[in-house]
C-alpha cells in the first residue's frame, strides 16, 4: 500500500515512507472526534498487506492457555468502545528541534495528537481468556510492520505493564470512529492505551506475550526513554533514561497560528488541553505577554475521561506584537514547566513546555 | 488531650491549639517510615476525646444497607495493611509567604510530609458490605473534631471520589507502625487515602456518606481549592478554584540545611522525592549553581508504591555561596516548575516549585 491512504488533502506529510503525517492546526478542531482522514500517522515501517482470513493473535508466554485467535474469534468476546485522545511523545519535538538539532527524529509539530472513538474487546478480556501466571507483569507486543535500525530488521513492538493491560480502557480495536480500522491505522487489529504514548497502542499488532520484564524490543529497550537535559548521543548510558508510559499534562494554541497577522480587536484564542493517564485538565490560562500575566481560558466540558479538551478565550489586544502562552493544569495541581530547557532531551521526546505562538496585531 | 501528644522533642510546633506540629529535616529521614513520635500532625482542631466502646461508624446516603459499625464489626473484615506517605497540601508554604504573605494559613516549612505503616480495613470492603446504589458518586467523610469557620462550629470533612473510595489503597485505619492508632492522628479510626493530600486521610472518622455530589463540608467545598496566581482573597469565585486531590510530583532537599557553612570539598546532598496518585519518581536531578546545570541523584529503590523515595548526591563544591536545587520527574515524564510564581495561589497550596537550599563553604 501506498500514500496517502485516503488522508485529507490538508495533511501535513512529515514523511512519505515510512508515511508519517498529521493534520495542520487549522484543521486539528474540525471536531471533538478527528475525522479518520485526518487522524495523525505515525509508523516506523511501510503499512503490512494482512490477509484478514490467515491473521491469528498470538497470545503467549506467562499464560495458562496459549491463545491464537482469528478475527471471527477475537469478535466473540464482549465487544467495547473508548474514545481516546493518542498523542505521539514526539509530538512539539519542532520546538526544541528549533534549540538545537535532533538527527533521525521527525520534526513534529503540534499535529501528532489526534482523538478517535475505538471499537473492538477489552484486552482484559483476551487476558482473562489466556490466564496469566503469577510471573506475568508485561505484556509485550509485537505488530506485523518492519523496520531496520543499526542493520537489523525486525517488528514494531513494546509493552504495558500488566495492570495497564488489564484496565478496562485498553482495548483490542478493529473499529475506528464507526468504521473498520484502516490499514494505515491498523488493520486488522491495534492497540489502544489511552492516556499513554501513541508508541505503545502498537499496530497491526500480531503477538502478544506476558512476561516477567517488559519487552526487549528496540522501542521499548532503546527508544522512547527519556534522558536528562545534559544527556546526549555521545555520552548516553541507556538504562539512565526512563521508560516512557503516560503522558504528561499538555496544552497547545490551534489558533491563531504562529506569525499570523491579525486586525487589531477581539481576538479568539483556542487550543487543546491533555492530561495524561486518565486524569483531568483542571484548567488552561493564556498569557498575551509571553507569560508575565495570565487569565483563565474558557474550557470545553470533559466529555471523554481518555479524551482530550477544547479550550478557548477572547482577547483584545492592541496593535504590535505579542506572544501568546498557554499552560494547563492537571486535576493533581500539575502544571507545564516555562521553558524548553528544563524539557530538552536529545530524543525529542515529551516536550510539555508552556506552547508560544507570536502574532503581529494591527 | 493537651500537646505534646508524645511527639519528639525535636518536633517543630508550628501551631499548639490547634496542634500543628511536624519533623525538622535533620529527622524527616530518620527512617523509611516516620517513627511515629515524628509524624506530622496537621489538625483543625481539638484532639476529640472518644469514647472506643460507643463509637460507631455510620455509613449512609447512597447505599443499600445503611451501617453503624462499632469498632468490633470494623475488625471483622479482612485485615489490610499499606505503606502511604501523606502530605498536607500546604507543605513548604513558608517559601510562598517568604514571596508575599498569607493571612490565616500555617507556614509550613518542609515538615507536613511523612511516612508510615497503615493497618486496618479496605473502604471498599466496608463500602461493599453497604452496596453503593447507582447515584453513589463520591465519598463523604466526617471526623469528630470540630472547628469553627465565619461563627460556625462544624465537624472537619470532605469527601473523595468514589472511584478512588473503591481502590484497594484506601484504608480504614486503626494501627500505624505496628501500634494502635494514637488519638492525636486520628484514633479511634481514620481514613488514609494514599496519594491525595492530607486533608482527605480524615480523622477521629465517624461518618461516609455516599453521594452524587461532593462533600458540601467547608474543608471541600471553600478551602483546599487551587486558584490561579492571579487570584487574591479580594477577586475570588469559589466555584473557579479546582478541588485539590491527588498530590503532584515533589522534592525536597533534607540536608545540608539553608544557611548551613560547610567545609569545602564532599557535600553530601540528601532528600525526599514523592509522585503523587501512584506514579513512580523517575529521577531526581541536583543543581549546585541555581539551576543552571544539573546532575541525576542517587535514587532510593521503590519499596512502597505508595511511598516517598530518599535520593542522595555526593557533590565536589569549592569554597563560597551555592544554590542547592533539586527536581523530581514522575514516570509521566512530568516535573516541578522552575518558579514559585508558577505555583503562587493566595492559600498557598501544593508548591511543588524547585526546592533552593542556600549553603556557604569553605
Amino acid at each position: 500500500m501506498t500514500p496517502p491512504y485516503g488522508k485529507h488533502p490538508a495533511t501535513l506529510v512529515r514523511q512519505e515512507r515510512p508515511f508519517n503525517a498529521g493534520p495542520p492546526p487549522e484543521r486539528m478542531r474540525a471536531d471533538f472526534l478527528t475525522p479518520t482522514g485526518d487522524f495523525f500517522v505515525r509508523n516506523h515501517g511501510d503499512v503490512p498487506e494482512v490477509d484478514a482470513e490467515a491473521f491469528r493473535l498470538e497470545v503467549a508466554g506467562a499464560v495458562e492457555r496459549p491463545l491464537a485467535l482469528s478475527l471471527a474469534d477475537l469478535a466473540r468476546f464482549p465487544r467495547r468502545e473508548v474514545t481516546a485522545t493518542l498523542q505521539c511523545a514526539g509530538n512539539r519535538r519542532q520546538e526544541l528541534v528549533e534549540r538545537k538539532p535532533i538527527p533521525n527524529e521527525l520534526p513534529w509539530g503540534l499535529e501528532a495528537v489526534s482523538t478517535a472513538r475505538w471499537s473492538g474487546v477489552a484486552l482484559a478480556d483476551v487476558l482473562a481468556a489466556a490466564g496469566p501466571t503469577g510471573e506475568a507483569r508485561h505484556a509485550a507486543l509485537a505488530g506485523l510492520d518492519e523496520t531496520e535500525r543499526h542493520g537489523h530488521r525486525f517488528h514494531f513492538g513494546g509493552s504495558i505493564p500488566l495492570d495497564k493491560a488489564l484496565a478496562p480502557e485498553v482495548l483490542l480495536a478493529t473499529g475506528m470512529n464507526g468504521a473498520p480500522l484502516p490499514p494505515v491505522h491498523g488493520a486488522p487489529l491495534r492497540l489502544v492505551v489511552p492516556g499513554w504514548i501513541g508508541a505503545r497502542s502498537v499496530k497491526w499488532l500480531a503477538s502478544i506475550r506476558l512476561q516477567a520484564e517488559p519487552s526487549d524490543n528496540y522501542f521499548q529497550r532503546v527508544a522512547y526513554r527519556l534522558f536528562p537535559a545534559h544527556v546526549d548521543a555521545g555520552n548516553v548510558v541507556w538504562e539512565e533514561g526512563a521508560m516512557l508510559g503516560e503522558l504528561p499534562v499538555n496544552s497547545i494554541v490551534t489558533a491563531p497560528r504562529a506569525g499570523a497577522r491579525l486586525p487589531a480587536g477581539d481576538v479568539r484564542v483556542e487550543g487543546l488541553a491533555l492530561a495524561g493517564g486518565g486524569r483531568d485538565v483542571a484548567r488552561v490560562e493564556v498569557s498575551a505577554d509571553g507569560g508575565r500575566t495570565w487569565r483563565v481560558a474558557r474550557l470545553g466540558e470533559r466529555r471523554e475521561r481518555w479524551a482530550w479538551r477544547f479550550w478557548e478565550l477572547k482577547l483584545e489586544l492592541p496593535a504590535g506584537r505579542h506572544e501568546l502562552v498557554v499552560r494547563a493544569w492537571d486535576d493533581a495541581a500539575q502544571s507545564q514547566p516555562a521553558d524548553l530547557e528544563q524539557v530538552w532531551n536529545f530524543k525529542g521526546y515529551m516536550n510539555n513546555a508552556w506552547h508560544r505562538v507570536a502574532v503581529e496585531v494591527g
